[in-house]
């Protein structure tokens, strides 16, 4: 139970996130309580650090001691020589406050506290110890990584601070992944672990624990500027800064490093679990997942699917193939000598979106002279059994589907042999030879040591199963879709005269309301250019009869009051009232059902049924903010669910997409005899809703267009027939 | 390229399968052109049988050798000096057809015939040759496995007769997982290597290879039989006798026995790659796993979760828990000191339908004097990084989730710890004396040697993430819902009077046609009890009048002709028809309408216009022939494909769970106004047009009820307002 860890800091914003690499690679640590006991946290910090070969000068302070680990031992911070970057701390919790102020004294930089006993204890104590430690630290412009976490590996630097067992391993070389975890025990343990078995590797491991002060998406943004960094790998129970969030998103895609997430808190049970791992509240998944879908990042569904597809992303973005395709996945080839593997990745990968193109007659010839034979060869490739002891065609095979123009992505896949070096070794020649892409399925058991270091210090994606290889080349087809498409970049969005709108918004919530009136809510709708049926409010029944008369009739008699926000439920709407004796006795009745405490209203409104209902709308989610729905009306979107999101603003382009996702697209489009609707005039008014719920996200918890309508002969543009605006608590 | 492996076996359903356990456990093997070069297939198979410790007697037959592998070697089959069991064949096909006579001499109850050239190459040398095989060794009493097959291991017998690298790993123990895989490759060579390395051991691993004679089926159906098998494990691609794989999936659920299956040809280019791997072409994907659901069948993902969720099961079998609980999954509790697993798991659990009752006072306190601590202990469980160190509270956290009644799965998730020995052994002791179920989830790394062993030899499943250890226990529970369910047998089917629409069917074949007639379609229905509207075949517009006047205006009139099923798409239907003036013109433009061959034909029908509109319908499945669909009408089936869908026949529970599983459910019952569908007729209708269906399979092609509609004032009741009988063709 770690009920809220993070204390605001709202100073964070303005930190400069480049400092990082140098608090990363600190020219000297001190160890805090070093201890010549290796089952203790400070007892492994040293010879780790010893291990893998820190260049910098190491401290070891403890009063009890004069020597530790080959080096002289301090009494205290103050006894230490020099100047000290970096300081780790992990003994206990209550004595840490004199050492920020000794910490000061030496010009340290970065503090790594790894001790518990902080705001993830729950108590107020915990709380305002860790609010002391970041205050304390602030003002001597000191940086804290923890407290709570299990420190950090910098690979590229050697700077391995941290207590996690998997640290001491020996030889760990340096990778692309940059990899930030809050959890220490998921992030730093586990993770590399199971990563290091592999021969997947890191540039940096970070464990952010509590994240007083240095968070994760500080960590990203150092990863998008690192050289050494080609990929950012982030677990995450929750967003709590979605603007910082989707700037890293966006500044990451921009310099080509891709994102991928490990993401808990998807399920409501999740979302409780992640409250009180991290005192966060997840949002909706589903809005998650549509940010992810956006910005070309990779959900991973599974532990080893984050790490070996954030390696697969390193490798090819190292070896510059990252950039060099806006649709990898629609050209891809495989083969194996196991017809049942073949079949398995035909069947992931088109279930994942994979194309494999024909094979074309010169590709079929040039597979008959690697093989030795001729056959009715298909793409995915079964080259049988038959060559069973010829590790040769292997590669020959390889070169002679990557001729084939349309083919970018060629996929071996491995099945148990005696032998696997000489074609790994062909593998890693192509691999540097050719433009395409070769990523490897390794389906036989695990490597030997000689095999895994041809693929480590390799830029060839490796994979143990068919169906991991499909979800991680979708991975990759979605990432090189959204950012080496040509506009990349956000596309304009639509000018918006919002004043009027804002003051409407304004004065409501000056005036203490949150439920909007319906007439109120189509007056700032309108006030943006959206559409809506012409109405009148009305204090009696001459008025109701003159301005009928001005409508025409039929009209439409709503009874308005803050109370009933649904109207229809409480026989608050009377629709097609043909004359004036039927409006009278509506609009008294009316006046009956409303409580006579002068806040209800008589709403006459033309009749204009219409052909085709869609909802507009905007919600709040506790993650990001506003999510701007659109979808077909009623039974599709309630009992369907068939509706997309965005976040706010966007363009028309994407507007245009959102109504793509649409299962009922075809409906808007006339099928089955529904009237077309005008989708340009609708995604316009999509993308200007969106700008106005943008521009007003201090102001609006909820926007219901429900129906936003399109009436026969009205050339398929659509309106709002009713509409509620719900304001936020101040 | 392997087209149409299969031949026609028409006599297997007579074969008496329980032979194959005899067959598998030969009391003494014989192989032809036994070689001493280990490279060679026939020079692995004796090194392997001996390493094995094959009690039987071995019978190297090679002319040129008078000794081989320490054994004395013959000149042919005859020489050896007794009867044999098993004869092993690896060399060229085209000396096959004498072998069998000579195996006939010797008594020889099974070939194993490993050798390719046969059906497999597409040639029509090769299929001719393996029928002759299998015809020659029939007419001798000789059953064939292969050719093109990898041989077979039985682990319980310790006959091990194939050449697969893997079949030579040393001290295999026996496991309980029945393995049989057409593809030796993935089967024999990928997925017993990857689990022979996490220690998941196997009854039997059988390669089918051609399928010459003993197939899949049969093989599975030994496995229901086999005492020492407690899970059935299946690769394939297509279902060839849909009959006999559903007599299978009852038998092996009626045991008790699981059945896990890696399923390929899922996507077209899957079935596509099935189709010339095995010459079978699979079905729609969704019928496929409809099945699964029914028979509590479980649908791998992918090749690691097929063997290890058949390990979960075999070892659950084993111990006696599978049978103890029928929703295991609704029960479950799950720890960890890693707070980012147990969000994790929360959440795969979660989205995998699995809960998590919430910890009473009682268990809290249990935990708190077990972990040495009070928190607000939630589950799944975070117990903090603060029992680092201490591992006996993972054993006595169990047992005191365990105490809590509604608690019956208990999920520990171990992440890097210096050492696991101590918390593993206590798991086993744990699983051993509680009826409760533990699975481990292992999210550290490799298990060392010693951890594997401890698993290997008990009761407890383990799996490497929490998002696989969820996918078990959603199998799990899919599995134990089905058959431990009360009312696990089927039930009784409605009784149908078939005759009298049987015979109108054959009529209409008997006359050559295949696309039958509305008011014919509706007539047959009609036959089974299915309300349909009043009408008349009318052949002259006086005619008309008088079935209008009888059946009272407005009426509907269709004009009927073989050449367009679709009638309202070519103006054929004609709705409102007020009178007879309206009546006479629309006669005669129908007529006009028709194709004047004297196959047209003018329907007057009473006019109900339906307030709600189902559709209800019978296809076929490649696979699996006739499969019943029902759905709601219009848009929703077809734009949103909600419908549901079982294999004829089922009884009436059946049926409501079928209209269960409607997404749209809800506008059956009322919602937005809708007029509630009487539920108890329209399952009752379901299920016997199930039946009608099941009759009839033999004629019937394609039934298609479009609208099945509800109208107001009917009580709910639906009927056939249209229909669409379509027949095989001949």
């Amino acid at each position: 139970m770690k009920p809220s860890l993070k204390q605001a800091t709202n100073s964070r914003e303005s930190s400069a996130t480049s400092d990082l690499g140098a608090l990363f690679a600190p020219r000297s640590v001190a160890v805090i309580g070093a201890s010549a006991e290796p089952a203790r946290f400070t007892g492994r910090i040293i010879p780790t650090l010893q291990r893998h070969g820190y260049r910098g000068a190491i401290y070891p302070v403890n009063p009890k001691r004069s020597e530790l680990n080959g080096l002289p031992c301090y009494q205290s911070l103050a006894d230490v020589p020099a100047d000290i970057d970096c300081v780790v701390y992990g003994i206990g919790a209550g004595h840490i406050l004199p050492v920020v102020d000794a910490c000061a004294a030496k010009g340290v930089r970065l503090l790594v506290v790894a001790s518990a006993g902080f705001a993830e204890n729950g108590t107020a104590e915990g709380k305002a110890l860790q609010q002391e430690l970041v205050h304390r630290a602030r003002a001597h412009g000191i940086r804290v990584l923890g407290p709570n976490g299990i420190g950090f590996g910098n690979f590229v630097d050697r700077a391995i601070i941290s207590a996690a067992a998997v640290m001491a391993w020996p030889d760990v070389p340096r990778g692309g992944i940059g990899l930030v975890s809050q959890s220490g025990g998921l992030g730093l343990a586990t993770i590399a672990y199971c990563a290091f078995e592999e021969g997947i590797h890191f540039s940096h491991l970070i464990s952010t624990g509590n994240e007083a002060d240095i968070d994760t998406i500080e960590v990203a943004e150092f990863f998008v500027d690192d050289d050494a960094t080609d990929v950012i790998a982030i677990t995450l129970e929750a967003v709590r800064q979605p603007d910082r969030f989707i700037r890293l998103l966006r500044r990451a895609g921009a310099v080509g490093k891709p994102v991928v997430v490990l993401k808990s808190g998807r399920s409501d049970l999740g979302k409780v679990m992640a409250a009180s791992h991290t005192g966060a509240m997840a949002g909706q998944s589903a809005v998650f997942e549509m940010v992810c879908r956006e910005y070309g990042v990779t959900m991973a569904e599974d532990v080893d699917d984050f790490y070996q597809i954030a390696a697969m992303f390193g490798k090819l973005r190292a070896s510059g193939k990252l950039a060099a395709f806006t649709a990898p996945g629609e050209g891809c080839a495989a083969l194996s000598l196991s017809g049942g593997h073949v079949g398995l990745f035909a069947d992931h990968g088109s279930l994942a979106g994979l194309r494999f193109p024909a094979l074309r007659g010169e590709t079929t010839r040039s597979l008959a002279d690697c093989l030795g034979f001729d056959g009715h060869f298909q793409n995915p490739l079964d080259t049988t059994a038959r060559v069973i002891g010829n590790n040769a065609f292997w590669g020959k095979c390889v070169r002679a589907l990557m001729d084939q123009d349309d083919i970018q992505v060629v996929v071996p896949i491995i099945t148990v042999a005696p032998s696997y070096a000489e074609a790994l070794e062909d593998f890693v020649r192509i691999a540097g030879e050719r433009r395409e892409i070769l990523l490897v399925v390794w389906a036989g058991g695990s490597f030997g040591e000689g095999e895994k270091e041809i693929v480590r210090r390799s830029d060839v994606p490796v994979f143990r199963t068919p169906a991991r290889a499909a979800e991680a080349l979708r991975a990759l087809q979605r990432y090189c879709a959204r950012w080496n498409r040509p506009d990349a970049t956000p596309e304009t969005l639509p000018v918006l005269d919002n004043d009027a709108a804002r003051s409407l918004l304004a004065q409501a919530r000056a005036e203490g309301r949150t439920t909007l009136l319906e007439h109120e809510s189509k007056r700032i709708l309108a006030a943006i250019g959206m559409p809506t049926p012409r109405d009148a409010v009305v204090s009696s029944i001459s008025e109701a009869e003159a301005a009928a008369e001005a409508l025409g009739y039929p009209v439409a008699v709503k009874g308005e009051h803050p109370e009933f926000p649904h109207k229809s439920d409480v026989g608050l709407v009377a629709l097609g009232i043909a004359d004036a004796t039927m409006l009278r006795a509506t609009v008294a009745d009316m006046h009956a059902r409303l409580p006579e405490d002068g806040r209800g209203q008589i709403l006459i409104q033309e009749m204009r049924p219409p052909t085709q209902e869609l909802i507009l709308g905007v919600n709040t989610d506790p993650e990001f903010g506003p999510v701007v729905m659109v979808g077909l009306g009623g039974v599709f979107v309630e009992v369907m669910q068939d509706f997309a999101m965005r976040l706010p603003p966007f363009g028309v382009t994407e507007a245009k997409r959102m109504l793509g996702e649409l299962r009922g697209i075809s409906l808007l489009q006339g099928a089955r005899g529904t009237q077309p609707v005008d989708l340009d005039s609708l995604a316009d008014l999509v993308a200007r809703f969106s700008v106005f719920a943008d521009h007003n996200r201090d102001m609006i918890a909820e926007i219901d267009i429900n129906p936003l309508a399109v009436v026969a002969g009205d050339a398929g543009c659509p309106f709002a027939l009713d509409a509620l605006i719900v304001l936020q608590d101040d």
